[in-house]
């Protein structure tokens, strides 16, 4: 059997009494993490742009909810609006070693697709850790030249959503070659609009859980695809990396659980930056230092922090702002924690402005060398009365080594679902209630109510 | 300006007024002859899938009429039907130097957008040659490295129909900029799935084209993409080329017009096997050979033929025998023509099968250098008896040194629908009187009526 076929085989099999009991637990903290991004992109101009056009070119109900307008549609469109809006506010999940988002396209598509087809919680929770297993080992085959120039969420994301999906249709083993083939051959999602700060990152996560759904419910219904998308002369492969890991696209699978290596997101920025937002905080508390103290400081990171934040060097959006080491240092330096209402409130004010000129990132080979399996924070802060201080961390917060508690995770979801203006505070301790029970429905509810208002266009 | 800004702007700005006479004349032909290809993609399995699912997924009526089923819907899943149907039976229209198969892409989409933006034929005319433009000008840009690995048709396909939606949706030149950010980050489709005769070929256009149209819908709310999604670092050329050439990108603009040197097809083949095919026809016309008389035929191709139609080996459907230099060339030899029905009927054949085992390709240093700017068929044919014959040809029928007349292409029109069981004579009659008037309509037609069966689903 081929690589492609052991992996396509997994994901078709993948059942929830497999699953160890841990994987299933971090699983649902996954998902709880990743309704709280969702709705947080709520009002977003980009992702209200996809739903208006969501409705515009779809139906006008359906069985599958819409976060962030208590709407309905079919699952196509619901897996589409529900991935933009869970990639804008930057709290989504990661995992390290294959830089993919896993959470903004496995789960709008399993969601979406569970909905649909009216599976149970334990049969949406068995999707999920198919999607990310999937999604992680074809984000590590591919490799870090791929995410030099591809966005690998985007990519790799369509593959995830179809494993997912493709779990919840009961696909045969050949139906998911099938189907990570139509997935592979509609991968795409280009870094270029970084430097201009241009709405395609919503667009990428969008059109990979929806592009990833198609994939899945067409091999459904006999649609074949390449047999070897991955590895094949022609392939994904071939076409989108110039290094690959082919021993990495099936390895371990039932053993390793990839997922639960997944970070959760602390800052509200751009992940490549967390490490030595991190360690910085490290520093000011230690030392005890005011921003107004510093003059100077060096991160010290990863080539791919260079390649991604380096071009910002002006932040003129929010959304931008995310993705600048000044700003998100600035920020951490000022509050403590560079959250949503942090960037929001504060990111274009003079002081942040000012601060920002003070950081500069440099290549570190230790950090690069450790780089994607573990991601270290080490900046190098020069205080303007001539101290240096050295700051080190080797899980920033939020990693599996430093993981969130589930209290922390419940106020993270109620701070980003009020932020987005998506629902009340009840409401939210409601949808939490039904996240850490999940397993127990034989039929997956619906997260929030429809809204009186909503359901007038429904 | 950069090379995407003037191109861009083309694109945007291009009225009817300022396109040739022969060009618009020309640019009805190829959407007659793009009509037909839709029509012979009815009852094709993969393409009613994928109607299939745009009708689960999407809305039960619209603006846009779906050929193939004289069903509507909106103009996103018009286009994605339009542009299945119309790569199916390998009849659609190629442009040589950029290997774009354009108006499986363009019209597919500018139709739908036009029907459901209430247009003009003339401005559906002027958006079409739009698309074609800005299309074959991007599949230059990116060369022959891209489509070694890429469908070309799929990836550039997706700018192709942003760019003829977004002129009808009179974008603002930055409109049109954005337009191609989201359509180029959405590019995808990989030739991987031509040895296993998968069905992703007609997922490639139905994507590009209801990609494409997203894109351009999407930049007329705002919704912005990169600004140098060709050319920049992290961009189109960068991923998918390993040798751009960015002076075809915004050349002559408004002077040379690419589409007039589109060729139509006169063979139901892969277009790389058309001049071999002519070739070996002329040397039996010539020599007044049968098939049985011939023991060889070294077909002398470039090395893209030998990349596309070389790993199809032993044809097991329609659809790959129509990548099969063997099939094409023995269905010539039998039939002098290998057309939709020659296939249909005969491909699997014991004598076909049997004089496919005398055909073998070898690259030719003259047609590879030609390549892709002409396509130059050589073949040298050894008969039984030991003679040896050479057959030439410089412009394969449908070249545009060798067109087809107006009544050539009505009777294709007329074959292609009839054989789709897609509409009566006296309909394709009346659909080709719509055609030749189309620069008459104030609000661009439905080209089939809506027949009283399918309208009962509407």
């Amino acid at each position: 059997m081929s690589n492609t076929q052991i992996l396509a085989s997994f994901a078709a099999n993948l059942k929830f009494e497999q699953i160890p009991k841990d994987v299933v637990a971090r699983t649902e903290d996954l998902f709880l993490d990743w309704f709280g991004s969702a709705l947080a992109g709520r009002e977003a101009r980009p992702v209200e742009t996809i739903q208006k056009h969501a409705f515009d070119f779809g139906p006008q109900s359906g069985p599958c909810e819409v976060l962030i307008s208590r709407r309905t549609t079919s699952p196509l469109f619901a897996a589409m609006i529900n991935a933009a809006a869970s990639h804008f506010a930057e709290q989504d999940d990661l995992h390290n070693s294959s830089v993919l988002h896993p959470a903004t396209v496995v789960f709008p598509a399993a969601w979406a697709a569970a909905q649909a087809l009216g599976r149970s919680g334990k049969e949406f929770i068995a999707a999920s850790v198919a999607g990310y297993e999937v999604g992680i080992r074809v984000g590590e085959f591919l490799g870090r030249s791929h995410y030099k120039i591809f966005h690998t969420t985007g990519t790799v994301g369509t593959i995830a959503a179809a494993a997912a999906v493709g779990n919840l249709l009961r696909l045969s083993d050949e139906q998911m070659v099938n189907a990570f083939g139509s997935a592979g051959t509609q991968a795409a999602g280009l870094w270029e609009f970084l430097k201009d700060a241009a709405d395609s990152k919503q667009l990428h996560t969008a059109k990979a859980a929806s592009n990833g759904l198609l994939a899945a419910y067409l091999a459904a219904d006999g649609f074949t695809g390449a047999k070897d998308i991955f590895e094949g002369a022609k392939g994904m492969g071939a076409g989108m990396s110039t290094q690959t890991h082919p021993d990495k696209l099936a390895e371990a699978l039932g053993k390793r659980w990839a997922l639960i290596e997944t970070s959760f997101k602390y800052h509200a920025s751009c992940r490549h930056a967390h490490p030595a937002a991190d360690a910085l905080l490290q520093v000011i508390q230690r030392e005890k230092l005011v921003p107004d103290d510093i003059e100077t400081v060096v991160t010290h990171v990863h080539q791919a922090a260079i390649d991604v934040l380096g071009p910002v060097t002006d932040p003129r959006t929010v959304h931008q702002a995310k993705f600048s080491m000044g700003t998100v240092l600035a920020l951490v330096a000022e509050f403590g924690h560079a959250g949503v209402r942090e960037f929001d409130g504060h990111y274009k004010e003079s002081r942040i402005a000012h601060f920002c000129k003070k950081v500069s990132m440099v290549l570190d080979p230790e950090v690069d060398t450790a780089y994607p399996s573990r991601w270290i924070g080490k900046v190098i802060v020069q205080t303007k009365d001539g101290r240096s201080f050295e700051g080190r961390v080797d899980d920033p917060k939020g990693d599996p080594g430093n993981t969130l508690t589930r209290a922390e995770l419940e106020h993270k979801t109620i701070t980003l679902g009020l932020y987005g203006n998506a629902a009340t505070e009840d409401e939210l301790k409601r949808s939490i209630a039904s996240v850490w029970t999940i397993t127990d429905a034989t039929v997956v509810p619906k997260l929030l109510p429809e809204s009186e208002l909503e359901a007038q266009h429904g």
